[in-house]
């Protein structure tokens, strides 16, 4: 038996190792897709106790903790930080096989060299633990240790960026971290919010935002001006894939209703959204930028819950995503009007993973390069991977794959870095050995570090950057 | 090569081995879900052949032969039973990897101590050694040898629960059989039994149903005579999951037309099942039970064997099940109104796991226990099994889940409790031997034991019987 | 490590090296679907190149080049031969993992000797190897030496037919070839080349198509004419498996306006199309046909590349296929009005599978044999094989399964029975050897002989041709 998470964790056989400690281990990281608040790189954040650095805001552990029967007190509410450290680590041992409890012990090891089992038993000696080696464990300290180049946050076209500016005049931070274009906000025109969201765009746009031809210029600004700082991407988090173009006017109609504060129907929302992501799609191709879509997400379907805690505290599931048809229609609507940049779609919904493969495989024409974003969220264990490889490798070209993100809030989460890489490498090793693919170690481990890092770097055009 | 069907039986490694023979093998049954007769333990049912005992009533052997070409005379048709048998057996050879090959294998070696293979050239010997055991082989013995505490049948709300009563009479017999509320007559308003339905539903409860708040009434009296005699749960199987809530009259409108003679329209049905769930869902909470919710099965979809043979005769198919946007939908009705009892919840379509486990996982607050049961019916089979297995774990606690059932019309299905333990221990030992989880095989046994027997027994209440 | 591709390829232990090497390997080729042209093998083609072999038409190729960024003027486009290889083999080493892998592969072992690895290194040297190969290697030597008994091509029903005649009246070539009835044209109303098809098809037929019942005469001659050249089999691609029966003069009225150029409406169509399989279904029972049906391909989703290339040329995907419910009631439609023949359904999403074989297993009454088709296009690499067996063993009888086809225009694509056999044999070896099944090397190598020959040769009645 094999002791839990040695060298060889998720590592079945000897090639597999090579590829792993000999290539991927060795590999920097890019982490293309994060949200990590830049003020707390700025201001290089201290963390006072392992409940803050592990349970502030991480709605994965929170859901397990109320599986568990545990009340919300100990979870959002007011007990006290060791309270609510116990109570997770009474948690875990039930959690086998969940990759809250890999990435747990993983971030244990590798920052705190602690390799306790998370239970209540262990729960007081982990707690001494870590928190003695707090002091000096900033968020550029965990960047410098974890090997990382690039960090790509999430932010808002109207957000100022002065903490990227702030990076930016820091020399003595090495890690490259710039912004992502997330302009959410702009396309939901049917939340109570959009008109005063119009305002703060505005004023970031040096303009008054009174048209929909006003929207997209301001947009457009904004993404230059992202551009400025490193951006390469933008973000987007769609309900649904439109791909209704409407006739001229009725995008406009609805941005006039929205501005006033009236709730668009559903088709002038949709030719709304059209519209607008058409546009934008124009302006990330003229940029180079890549255009992420992450949807289908069944956000906040605990309305009670909802109301008591806010978005974003463990309420969202694997929602209605649309089907392939959609997908083919919006991405071919984009390539008719030659607006079509670089695109990275996300599944939320396993099942979609061979779906997307194929429609993305149906788009790789003309310069465009396509990629199914690695397995997201929910996805994010070890069978989501490999089934999200699994996929890609069926459908697609594995060896330009973009790689792992962390697409999280916290600083230790680069670890699920090489908890993917570990399953890359496995998969590979395990292919290798059994002869279904030819093994040449320079060749072989070459992928795996284009994989692990290159093909991240060359997509997103971080390479200038550095 | 290991022979089939050894202890080592779905067991890969020596950790699997500890974990099912330490553990798993040593724990009693928890049956909290099945179809047995309970007029058959009460009058301690014998059998005078194998083919009585297998192929009386189960429509997953005749699929099989079906799909074999066995004309139907052999199969629910007049042939002697003998012959019946035969051409089940010739069929089994060809069904490798098919469930029921597994589980008729494992019945003849647990209960009947009978290795052969079922095939054509074995049947001869077959039917005599399972023959010559059968007197004395009654329905309490098989239940006893079995190991089984707890015996949850499934009841019509109308139905006396004199078999019931007659057991709990009997001292004599020592598993607890207790009755499961299975209303699903009273909500399927638009068939045509519905008006004699309210008849008998109402002679049952003591009060005339004119009304649907009657219906209601009746419906909670009876839910508390099922408590009385240690019912613990409900069962509700449903085409579609209702999350409408209509405006008051609508659902009594539809009670009145459908207890006419007439069926409502769509939206009539809506309203009604909408109201009468969330009566329900407020009664079940009063009481601690757990709502079992099955849905997404096409019933009967062969209109012409249908009306030749029945219902539940073998012509049902995973069918389309709505998607995860009703589940959230309706689980967020109950929990709005505050009647969202413990809910169980089945899925049919092995595509949906993924999402019924995120969908669960966002209603875990306010003490309600949401689960996930486990493989049903056309998943009940090592692949559906692990897959279930998998997606609990990677989305939820796999530590809390309450195990396998039956769901079966015969006492020969206890060797399932077997079969699912044995895949859970491969699955764990596997995890432990690859070095994926801690191993400590008290802590880890201590999770066997729970799964397997003693977190159904906790979550039904079903303590409080033994 | 095994070497790549050795003699143990794909058998991952003794037993599954025992059954495919002394059964699977020994059987010969019933591909009983596939898209050669029997006028290369009457014509005895030849090949100037490796580019003309492999790259000619086959857009599975295209589509990966695409994915690598190769231009267009080296898919499909006029560069030199030899450059276009030269971009396939660079292609190569980053599709570990997927079935052109693979196929090329084994294609170049198995036909030409050469075990190099497929890269931009070492593409002069393959080019030569192969192409030095290539006089003398023709179509027919290729059957020959691929130990083909029977080739079913795809054919429509105003094909005349006389390159089938032109081989059966060629005693020289040992193999079968019967033509497969396919008559999508005269399903495909809403296109606009119908009135032009009705034409060709009634000269064919030898009347005049003014009506739907000439049509239906037209068809159902043209059926028994296929007959008569061993055809055996009907295949249909179908959007939508449509099963509303409509009104009688319904499907005449919608006839009649697609005659005179105007597309009917959605339900015309529907109309149409369930009155013209209807009565088809009818015709194959008669004919003891069996009828395939491809169902829910997104065919030409890249709108812009349809209009440059046309066509079947790599664009593509999983499309939205209407889920299980319209199977069940389009076979229900044909089983009540007794015009359900022998059925092979193929699923292109894999998400399907379990549904199709739950909605087979409802029409396995009444001696039709209802098939789900193996593993196709998209599914058709060793994950999706694996999927659709594990799928079938559970659900159905695995014994019974009629196995494997290219689906191929290409000559070399006889590998994917190798392919596919290789991946039967490794699942059973392996089922085997963990003790899940009996064994006995005689039973489970007929069982494998079965299911790689002999259950085609009798579904299809190809038996009678040999």
């Amino acid at each position: 038996m094999r002791p839990f998470m040695d060298e060889q964790y998720l590592l079945p056989n000897n090639t597999a190792m090579d590829l792993y400690h000999n290539h991927a281990e060795q590999m920097p990281i890019a982490d293309y897709h994060c949200h990590i608040d830049p003020a707390e790189i700025a201001r290089d954040r201290s963390f006072e106790n392992l409940t803050q650095l592990w349970l502030g805001g991480d709605h994965y552990k929170w859901r397990l903790m109320r599986a568990n029967g545990v009340p919300e007190e100990y979870i959002t509410g007011g007990a006290p930080d060791y309270d609510k450290f116990l109570k997770f680590a009474e948690t875990m041992p039930k959690a086998l096989g969940n990759p809250v409890y890999q990435w747990a012990h993983l971030e244990l090891r590798r920052y705190f060299d602690c390799d306790l089992e998370i239970n209540g038993r262990n729960a007081p000696a982990i707690w001494e633990r870590v928190n003695e080696q707090l002091p000096g464990f900033t968020a550029r300290e965990i960047v410098h240790r974890s090997h990382v180049k690039v960090i790509a946050t999430t932010d808002d076209p109207a957000d100022s960026l002065e903490w990227h500016e702030a990076i930016r005049a820091d020399v003595s931070f090495a890690a490259v971290v710039v912004p992502t274009f997330r302009p959410d906000l702009a396309l939901f025109l049917e939340k109570e919010g959009f008109p005063a969201y119009l305002n703060r765009l505005g004023q970031a746009a040096g303009l008054e935002i009174t048209t929909f031809d006003k929207l997209c210029e301001a947009l457009e600004k904004r993404a230059d001006f992202f551009c400025q700082l490193g951006g390469r991407a933008s973000d987007h988090d769609l309900a649904f894939l439109p791909y209704r173009p409407a006739p001229a006017g009725e995008a406009e109609a609805a941005f006039q209703q929205a501005r006033g504060g009236k709730s668009p129907g559903q088709d002038g929302q949709s030719a709304f959204k059209t519209a607008l992501l058409l546009f934008l799609g124009g302006v990330y191709k003229r940029l180079g930028w890549g255009m992420q879509i992450h949807y289908g997400v069944g956000r906040g379907v605990n309305t009670r819950m909802g109301r008591a805690l806010g978005p974003n505290t463990g309420f969202d599931c694997i929602g209605p995503a649309g089907g392939g048809r959609d997908l083919a229609r919006f991405l071919d609507l984009l390539a008719r009007e030659d607006r079509l940049p670089k695109t990275v779609i996300y599944s939320i919904d396993p099942n979609d993973n061979e779906m997307i493969d194929t429609v993305l495989a149906s788009f790789q024409d003309g310069g465009a390069k396509m990629q199914h974003g690695p397995a997201w969220w929910f996805n994010d264990c070890k069978a989501g991977i490999e089934r999200h490889l699994t996929g890609l490798a069926n459908h697609s070209l594995l060896g330009s794959f973009i790689g792992m993100l962390t697409d999280s809030r916290s600083f230790l989460s680069y670890t699920r870095h090489e908890y993917f890489r570990r399953i890359l490498c496995g998969m590979l090793g395990k292919w290798a050995e059994d002869g279904e693919i030819f093994y040449d170690e320079a060749e072989l481990g070459q992928l795996v570090r284009d994989i692990s890092y290159h093909n991240a770097m060359g997509y997103f055009v971080f390479d200038e950057h550095i």
